[in-house]
């Protein structure tokens, strides 16, 4: 049983990490920090935890919240990060984080695309970017693991065996991905109103998203050469869900079959990855309040294209979910505790 | 660990509680019988069950079909029920049924409000009505329940402590109440059709439910008298959840933190009932998912009139989750065992 | 051709009557007023009017704005209204005013519900209450028109036969309503946030709502004494609509066709009140986008009460277009210029 | 005042062309053909349009239809089409389809993408596509116009400028488009069901969907040499309203600033086509319930790569609207009468 600090609470990943953590077996969710709601019950901030949990949201002391868990994950503003981070390492606690502080491994390329200088270069070293299916090892032995963005998720692991096994060309890779409204957090800005977000749907950030960049860098790296995408996120009325639609041009031509044969291989062993046969293609419904992932393949023989659609739970395997996962992989846990949920569908 | 069999698997109902029953540690879904998709992996039909089982829908082999588990639930339409339901009675099998048909203790109330002849009336002394908070003992030596209405769980639940306390006069009471749409199930019907019900609302069944005779004759029970209500139901734009709205008239003035008193005495050893603070009232959200329902009150001293608004997830406690609730009592164990789980709010 | 001026003219119910009146024949809309986004072209802050108007958003000068129209629509905050609709009224203009500061003929029952003072009393004698079906004679003579409440509106229309016909006994009256979001304004409430409103359904201001106090003031006058009812709203996860279900004992046996007819005579004259055929009931998607109000009757004649179903928009007859109504009426035009649009149902 | 027919009156085109033509001041809705529901009142069938009309549907006899009107709008199944459309010409009566059958100039492209045969080829001659904005002329003089489909209106529009200015290369073009879901008519299929695609997002028809051909057909016309694209459309949880993201690589380098003025200035007189400024998105509602189309320009310099965002109603300037706007061409009325209205936003 390790003891768990959820920092950030109340903002929307922060709370769906208390819903699975007070489920998970293994750990004791030791302390929940929400500035804005410290000293009331959590289950006052959210009715939906009544029954199942007393705990109270705490303030933050920065001196000493290392000493109230093993384990801390952090969904915090990024200036209050930076206080509390290097301390809670410095004093032997693991971090998961999910801010972009850490998913980098340029400090320029983040200081380009977040417009702001790095206030923690020096850990960037330690970080290890927090994508199981990728970085199974690697995050086994960390203590600070950067839990990767939503759509980067949701992208890399739609583009993996591509990249991997090199046959598709990396220079007209086009991304076109939609999430639902969680995504962009407990806010109250006016354009994720219900009277302005119900019954519309928007691009926006286009050419602009900061995502991009990191989902550059795992491409990168998987093909083993730089490579630049177009990326269009769009905004979709609902709560959770989202997909990407990538489109790649194939080096030679390959009937779908061909390709979801090398998809099946490329995540033979990974129970988080779904493989939609041939002819199926996800709907985010099926993935949603879960860990999962799944693709689907077409290959466009008439234009030697190859199209991945890839959906998630932005909220599940975009984040909250996924952070349990690598949490379960630094423990020693089985990778699947608390998280061997099908989706909801309904 | 016992084997269950559901018959009738791939409706709405049939489906949420077949993903229940994966996660339940002390069953094994042993079959799972659905007529429209006999043949097929069950995950082909709900792909948000992929990975999680391998199970295949059987068409239903009546004379055999008691050898393929020790406790069925069955969501059949109501010809096939007659047929096989006796049968696994007869075999010694327990079993818990969604139809109206076990639901009532007096043959002629429900012929008048389903309007046809009772096909199994000499089974009526053997079932017991499935809402454990009222009926927990019965259930527990029952070899077949009928699983209680939607409405009449939100409805019932709301008012019991109001009727078991004789604090409302019982001639004046209204029920006003509101469902997502999955409570239609899984039909192609034009009503239920995204153009025909988003951004909609509307009452329908006025003065004619079917439930509102399964309501009265709890309310009865409870209050040892005969007792007629108003109940019109609402469709609202939205997947899961329910909401009763009911008003009663104070036989004597009571403030609302009295009558909370009331409410919280009454339920106070109910996990899965949840009172909700002075002040404050139910939201769909917070049961959505889950097995809980909650309940808020307000006295309106101006009026000498109570405001009850209850609230749960009408695929939850209003039926699939409520099954295993009672499944769990049936078979000895504790009776949150699977259900254990928060709503989702988001 | 009569000037127009809109004071608040960016928020919901101030937007749809600029898109409205952009079409009206009659009208020219001389001036917008928005505090929020003075300087700004309209069509930015709202580009669905793009290509329609350049008319740009003003700040208002309250010592000279009587000049910029004949005729000034109201929708501002408090405040505010108290320091220029006095000396609108003094320069000879029309006001048509959304707050509820005019709506009232006894200041005590205004200061209980709204709890606090009121600002224009000596005002409350002139102003005339919105309603066209009720006092459209009143109307056509007024300098100041209270547009009604979104739940008055639809409440007292769907009573008014019953009252008026005195075959209702008035005491055990309960209205249970539920509306859509835009009802709520143009805030940026975290309530009100998609994330936490869609898929949600909730009460709200249970006994207290202050639209209790303007429905019972026009029930009383139509009964000829005093009549007090239970007043309860829901939020529906939708844009636009509204609807009320009342609830009321009848003083003698009768049918639905009995009362039918009896709404049928007493709105034969209305072009905006639909009464639904025996059998059919409203449905939001009727009226949304139109001045429509839709009223269905059901006699429970098991009972002896009579529901009654009314959908209306809340932004429609309930708020912009009823305003535009009671506009042509006090200017001489024929009542449903420019409003004589069926509901958009998709 | 022309008399018009529309027959295929109650699918979801149908009854929107009905309501825009009731409201016409140069058309009288001279019959409305239904199968589904002939011998009824269409105010029955959709009571939004109770108070506004009293006309029946009527059964088709297609030997003598053609006296029932002027000029014919068709939304009708495929066999009906090839017995009406041809005799109705032959009577010298206009008609507006919206079938394929009449929008592609090759029979060897039709059928191929609709896999059948043509039943009519001898009429794509004398057919005309009816885009006003290419080909306004012809539909002047037009007896036969092929209403376009919606994805090939709001992908057309939105690339017209860059094709006709030969600034793009055209051989890595994607569009990745997003249509709300009652583009998919008035069905009782069950993937339209509420409880199916509320709360879901999902590509479908990948690389198959028969509006490729469409698109491609004009954008050849457009570029004077063949084109191909991806074109891959989902399915948005809303009711009304379209997106096309459209990706294609820049010749040579441009700023957003030049590209803009290039559609502004091709798009100068049309009232129509609303180009967003320098910075901002079109985003569904601004065009729901219109005739507009919104296009954004967004010039990605560090790809080479411009990205189109075009927006539209799939009912309004996808269907039903701008076949009214084609209407208004062909009988020489000014061409916004009844179309010059700003879309909802709410």
């Amino acid at each position: 049983m390790i003891r768990v600090g959820i920092l950030g609470a109340t903002g929307y990943v922060g709370i769906e990490i208390t819903r699975l953590l007070l489920l998970h077996p293994g750990v004791e969710v030791s302390c929940v920090v929400s500035h804005s709601f410290a000293g009331k019950k959590i289950s006052d901030v959210y009715p939906h935890l009544a029954g199942i949990t007393d705990l109270y949201c705490e303030e933050m002391d920065v001196a000493s919240i290392h000493e109230k868990a093993d384990l801390f994950i952090t969904a915090l503003s990024e200036g209050i990060s930076s206080e509390v981070i290097p301390l809670l390492l410095e004093k032997g606690k693991k971090v998961i984080d999910h801010g972009g502080d850490f998913r980098y491994k340029s400090v320029e390329i983040y200081e380009k695309w977040y417009g702001k200088k790095h206030t923690m270069p020096h850990l960037l070293g330690r970080s290890v970017y927090g994508l199981p299916e990728l970085y199974r090892d690697s995050i086994s032995t960390a203590s600070l693991v950067a839990n990767p963005g939503c759509y980067p998720t949701c992208s890399i692991l739609a583009a993996a065996p591509l990249m991997k096994n090199r046959i598709i060309s990396t220079d007209n890779i086009i991304i076109d991905a939609a999430s639902g409204v969680t995504g962009a957090g407990r806010k109250t800005d006016l354009p994720f109103q219900y009277s302005e977000c119900s019954q519309n749907f928007k691009a926006y950030s286009v050419s602009t998203h900061r995502h991009t960049s990191e989902i550059e860098q795992e491409f990168g790296n998987l093909a083993g050469a730089p490579v630049l995408i177009s990326f269009t996120p769009h905004l979709v009325p609902m709560k959770r869900g989202m997909m990407c639609t990538l489109y790649a041009n194939l080096k030679k031509r390959a009937s779908t079959a061909e390709i979801l044969s090398i998809y099946e291989e490329y995540y033979k062993e990974e129970f988080f990855v779904r493989i939609m046969p041939e002819g199926r293609l996800p709907e985010t419904k099926y993935s949603s309040g879960s860990n999962f992932i799944d693709i689907g393949v077409v290959a466009d023989e008439r234009l030697g294209r190859v199209i991945i659609v890839s959906a998630l739970d932005n909220l599940g395997k975009g984040a909250a979910w996924q952070a349990v996962q690598s949490l379960n992989i630094m423990c020693g846990y089985d990778e699947t505790t608390g998280l061997k949920v099908p989706g909801l569908y309904l």
